[in-house]
């Protein structure tokens, strides 16, 4: 099927899951390569995937499935707060998530925080589908360590979105206990926080740690899953942690989706709800660190 | 993260999707490695994924998750169908798809018919916790070509699992249109059969063409999603076609699922609704292919 001539010649842009497992893309265009005080970035065009963004040699974004991840990070909470008018991204500097939260146009205010602002500049350049929604006036970007800001500010948000990479590297202290007690801070009384939450296959251990920290800090706590294509294993999942009652099940309006006259290419009020229900493998791994959903 | 040097050492073996996206494994021990008159049979051990079985490079299973692509060929049907007594098998030389229909003990019988005896005598002699289910009583091997083997048939079958590998190369047949006239005729008046439909985000016309034969042939077609570690993009579907009415929603009975005993690791009565839930993306491009379900 290879054409092994044809092989020898072509690019490729690989991601290293652990020391097992490597995925690779082949690449048709360097875009942008650049390295910051926090990681290299690279910007790349691949045949089958689009233009996809690799931080530290991970894959943050493909222009092909982005809308699986951004689409199921920000609507399910969006759809389940009854009044999301402030909203809080931590890391996600390509603007996808952003992008989503805008489409809501109760959503009176984003803020965006992002570590590394050559991550900002390089979106801002080559991803605009994604980074051109930074330039809504609605939206406020800040370039800083996000544990930082939450821990300082005075501001107080109905949503936080925390869009961040593996927890290796800059990413690694929003997975801690410290980060998520300032979040609960920073939350209204209604309040929600949505976490990228790695893979039920790959890293187990990290979704139980994640939640086990949400767990002793947040009323009603649980984990869904989504299917994305250039994330290894292909499945993954975002946390659900709530400071108050809202129930990411029983809180969900169908009529309040169709009402909104939005369209999707994932989420669906059904793919929300499917998303909540975990395999036996995965319950049992978790077992006892989720909340009941009504 | 990479040692440079243990990766120059490092033996690794590759899936190709395309020409444009790469897989590859970390090999600890060469197995099994042999050319059929149909095809490359490697089998590698690999520290992530156990041991694995390739066909012409393309991943067949792994220890790891194969638990969940046979959970969810087999327990689809077998939960639905009222009395799935006789149960063919075609492909699925690995004898998991057989493992997981013997556990039911209402199977009366089951035949497996692989065309290739080269991946049954290696399946048997190096992945004995799939192919020890092959020396069952109940079951009956055939090597063989599996549409040959339909047409010829004079048994009749309940349940008809097509546990294929990608329409390229020897599996090509069970993709036509005169291998499931042929299902359809070897099947009892409630028989269903379940076919391996490759993967929404890559194959998006695959799954066009396999819904529209089936469409023209039987009462009742859906298609329904799981998730895989160690296919490219890791969401992968299966076709469901009914000769009569049955419906694989409303005919499943989750009290019957508690009565089996049965403890599974991917599936439960939860799991199979949400796999029919197909993300707007999919549903859009199989618009007009699927039957409504109750």
């Amino acid at each position: 099927m290879t054409d092994a001539r044809n092989d020898e010649a072509a690019d490729w842009i690989e991601e290293r899951e652990g020391d097992s497992l490597r995925l690779g893309y082949r690449v048709t265009g360097r875009v942008f390569s650049g390295t910051s005080s926090y990681q290299r970035i690279e910007v790349v065009d691949t045949g089958a995937f689009g233009r996809m963004l690799f931080n530290d040699g991970v894959v943050m974004v493909s222009e092909r499935d982005e809308f699986v991840y951004h689409e199921m990070i920000a609507h399910v909470p969006l759809f389940v707060h009854p009044r999301p008018r402030r909203v809080l991204v931590i890391g996600g500097g390509d603007g996808g998530s952003v992008r989503e939260v805008l489409r809501h146009p109760e959503v009176e205010h984003c803020r965006l925080v992002e570590i590394d602002g050559m991550v900002l500049d390089a979106c801002r350049e080559h991803l605009p589908s994604m980074a051109g929604s930074l330039a809504d006036p609605r939206v406020e970007v800040t370039v800083g360590d996000g544990v930082a800001f939450v821990e300082r500010t005075g501001e107080r948000y109905d949503l936080v979105l925390v869009d961040s990479t593996d927890p290796v590297g800059p990413a690694e202290p929003l997975f801690g206990p410290g980060f998520y007690s300032a979040v609960h801070r920073v939350l209204r009384e209604d309040g929600v926080v949505v976490s990228q939450a790695e893979s039920p296959f790959l890293h187990p251990d990290r979704q139980r740690a994640l939640l086990r920290i949400l767990g002793d800090r947040f009323e009603r706590v649980g984990i869904y899953n989504y299917a994305n294509i250039t994330y290894p294993g292909g499945f993954w999942s975002f946390t659900f942690a709530a400071r108050g009652d809202l129930c990411p099940l029983g809180d969900l309006d169908d009529a309040r989706v169709e009402r909104s006259g939005l369209a999707f290419r994932y989420y669906s009020p059904e793919v929300h709800r499917a998303a909540f229900v975990l395999p036996p493998f995965q319950a049992q791994a978790l077992r006892g660190l989720r909340t009941p959903f009504k």
